[in-house]
């Protein structure tokens, strides 16, 4: 290609902006040019080895600054798509990719069909893994409104105080805060952590067995990662967390759904005799049915896990919000032989977005724990540490705390009076003292999953309890209410919408199976028993 | 056991605060009873069955009141340590574990002696992932201060500006930005994070084919677990960067060290018939050698990954710091066949505690990664990615970009100086166009590792280059220095320091070996050859 065709090419294809000649030659112009040629190299209408326009050439013919030309010439030069030979000029590079290279390879090129199931299907398939974790995604998409499980009233949370506090620390912050943090975390924060732990939760701690993660699905993550190679075997209450079982299956741990009876996690004898590596359980409050493990279930445990050398992982995600006497003591502060690693949340307590959470290792785990966190996620955030370390050390954490435990036990009384209203005094529902949410059970061949989605239409969020079972047989029909974010004027209109939606299901099913009134004396006499 | 026995047994073991009535009978005093019945209980002191004093006995026995006495009964049968019986008072409960329930499972109880083995030495035992993990941490303990490869002068950044946006997002939060977030992220900002890879770095992508994380880290973890199963193959660049292969490894891809020529990843005849999963490459600056991928390489990589269906994952760390030049195109704008993931971060040009990346994926991906980020992480963080959208639409992220390109040409300018000085004009480093870091090469042989350990006492962070290489055989010898947080006038004291430790190991090496002035010579010629 004639070098004084390229400048015609070039004038062609510039567009001609309406501005000043200041534009021309700003960095609008330099961009504009750089673009242009590099198209064309791309396109292959200027071809490999073409020799360009010398700069001043170009720059007359086409109207622009030698400099403009000049810096496009130099990001071309700078990116491949040109070589400088000095004294002879700039050439257009060879830069398709080298074929003969890659058919000596064994490649096919070009021309070479390839085959279809390559070109299409698959060139966006997950990993079985991946797939896995995708169609069995637990993760709801909404986060907010009734009656979202899980999810704290954040709008109560006191948030001209954080602002203070952030104020505070952004004023003149440390570089040190703004950079990776290491070591588990920010130590003052680690250090009021214990000693709340301590007072409320009695979690026995120093703040060095203190790790601050994300939440509970990063401290779970590490646990899988660092304490089990694939095939290890977890224990997991079944009905329970979903995100336990994705994360671990995901991680390559064998999960084995374990039946929660009355006094919670049940294994059975046979089950006792292949001792897992983990066990993983939510002691003060049984996700999702809101059970509390027995004292002799506890010790069982720990004397079990104590021989077996199995760990016992404490999810203690919402145990902080009990509505009568103090919280329930965790099952760590009873493990005399380091079997027990706690994780807790501010994603509860403050609001899910901070997302920031802890774990209570054994003395000999923190170290690697530490590392590990390091190594897998780069931890960070400590400007927001210190943020939290002050928030709990003026005391507005347990002033939150306690508003929030009126607020969330008085939520709680509003949906238990507009269930009783609806369906009676006796109709089966989950435990009383404590948490977010509550479970309203349904006569056994409820459609739940059905009721769920219909709800949705209703903009109303109702997960069906039988899909927190992994074992169909043992599933229940109920549905999931969270009260804590749904303002007490709600309440009751908001379960009356359900209820609409609840009545014409089990109407249906009592036509069809057994009447729901033989219900209420089943669950009432059996339920916990998981029979 | 007799009720007053109990009375007493309490009486001795209560310590008798020095306060007042008041103090008696307050929580200190509640706590205080329900702690030590609990203990006499767990001691077996006071054993099952007993039945415990009637509340308002008690309370006059050991001159507490009588709400004292029945909070802390209360508490303890919450948590499991007695019962009550309508009528018949509160009782002890047997809540030692069933003894005969593990017998028959098996399980070794008590007196049984338990092996050595499972007794100690494995009781804290990491999983063999886990300690291949821990064992091969490549994560600094320090994260700040001269030479600190990869960390920002974030004492520059506009902390004032931040806080601003900070305070205005925080005086009225929508509860939707403190919950969960889900779908990948806050949307406005990736609407304009999208313009910005679009004119910055020639990404082409749409605002729903960006998924906010919270690093580099994070999204190698989702590509390696949502695209990849155990024993699926990934080239990385030999030498790279520590955490992708720690955490391909640890997600049980198998990491296939591929050397790194003059023009970038090298994959050689034999290798290019064995096609990978993934190739793993730093197109824009490798890591850490800061070459620059030549246009033919980019193109014979894409060709490569379209054929064979492979994932070319493009790390961009730190390509917005191109000193000479507007930055490079970005590899996935040159893509035509969605091939490459694009990963990103503001760890480089904000502040690595921020904890937000980002990836570009190709659409058909999007939605699946956003499932798995949500299953797998449940990320938060809204409202600091609500302040960043702002940060960057409001054009101070652009501007802070400009001023930090500037400080950071320098500093390495006036880091080059101080090598030259000591060292020679000649002295072989790393490419001068970007990045937060420069390579000092050393001559074969030298002990790298030594040097930078030596350093370390001396409050210096210098790491080897040998230790980026997988293959021992390949480890060239060198420091990687980073100068972007050190002030201008450290940086030559600072090296002067550092010199004083290399010099005495390069004359030992001289004495030993071959004579540093070959060495020079050597690097030039053969620098980038991979010889």
């Amino acid at each position: 290609m004639k070098e004084t065709i390229l400048s015609e090419l070039l004038l062609q294809r510039l567009e001609r902006p309406a501005g000043t000649q200041a534009d021309r030659n700003g960095t609008h112009m330099n961009r504009q040019l750089y673009e242009l040629i590099r198209q064309e190299i791309l396109a292959g209408s200027i071809s490999a080895g073409s020799k360009l326009p010398a700069s001043r050439l170009l720059a007359t013919e086409i109207g622009v600054s030698r400099n403009t030309v000049l810096y496009a010439y130099e990001q071309l030069l700078a990116e491949g798509y040109v070589t400088a030979s000095t004294g002879r000029g700039t050439f257009v590079s060879q830069t398709f990719p080298d074929h003969s290279a890659l058919h000596k390879a064994g490649a096919r090129i070009g021309t070479t069909p390839v085959p279809a199931v390559q070109q299409n299907s698959n060139r966006f398939d997950l990993s079985r893994r991946g797939m896995h974790l995708v169609s069995n995604a637990g993760a709801s998409d909404r986060q907010w409104g009734a009656f979202m499980a899980g999810v704290p009233d954040v709008s109560l949370f006191p948030h001209a105080t954080w602002a203070r506090l952030l104020n505070k620390h952004w004023r003149n912050p440390r570089p040190q805060l703004l950079t990776y943090a290491h070591h588990g975390g920010y130590m003052p924060l680690r250090r009021v952590l214990a000693e709340h732990l301590r007072l409320a939760r009695a979690v026995r701690c120093e703040p060095e067995q203190i790790i601050l993660t994300t939440g509970i699905h990063q401290a779970i993550d590490l646990i899988a990662r660092l304490l089990a190679d694939p095939g290890d075997k977890a224990w997991m209450e079944d009905p329970g967390y979903w995100g336990t079982r994705s994360l671990l299956t995901n991680a390559g741990v064998d999960v084995i759904p374990v039946p929660v009876d009355n006094e919670g996690i049940a294994p059975d004898a046979a089950r006792l005799q292949d001792p897992p590596r983990f066990i993983f359980a939510t002691p003060s409050h049984q996700y999702p049915l809101g059970t509390v493990m027995s004292l002799t279930r506890r010790r069982m445990l720990l004397e079990y896990a104590r021989q077996r050398g199995a760990w016992i992982v404490e999810d203690d995600y919402d145990s902080e919000f009990r509505f009568e006497g103090r919280p329930l003591a965790s099952l760590q502060g009873l493990d005399e032989h380091d079997r027990v690693i706690y994780m807790g949340t501010f994603s509860k307590t403050l609001f899910p977005g901070l997302r920031m959470g802890f774990m209570v290792l054994p003395k000999p785990l923190a170290p690697h724990f530490a590392t590990g966190l390091s190594e897998l996620f780069r931890e960070g955030q400590l400007m927001q540490q210190a943020v939290l370390a002050d928030f709990i050390e003026e005391g507005h954490y347990a002033t939150h705390l306690r508003r929030m435990r009126q607020r969330y036990a008085q939520r709680q009384g509003l949906l238990r009076e507009a269930i009783a209203k609806r369906f009676g005094q006796d109709w089966p529902t989950s435990t009383h003292e404590a948490g977010l949410h509550l479970v309203v059970h349904l006569p056994p061949g409820a459609d739940d999953l059905g009721i769920s989605m219909a709800a949705r239409t209703q903009g109303l969020s109702a997960r069906p309890l039988s899909r927190y079972y992994s074992d169909e047989q043992r599933a229940r029909q109920g549905l999931l209410l969270g009260y804590a974010c749904v303002p007490e004027d709600d309440i009751g209109p908001a379960f009356h919408k359900l209820a609409e939606v609840i009545e014409p299901a089990l109407e249906h099913l009592a036509r069809t199976r057994q009447p729901p009134r033989e219900f209420s004396a089943r669950i009432n006499n059996e339920a916990w028993s998981g029979a």
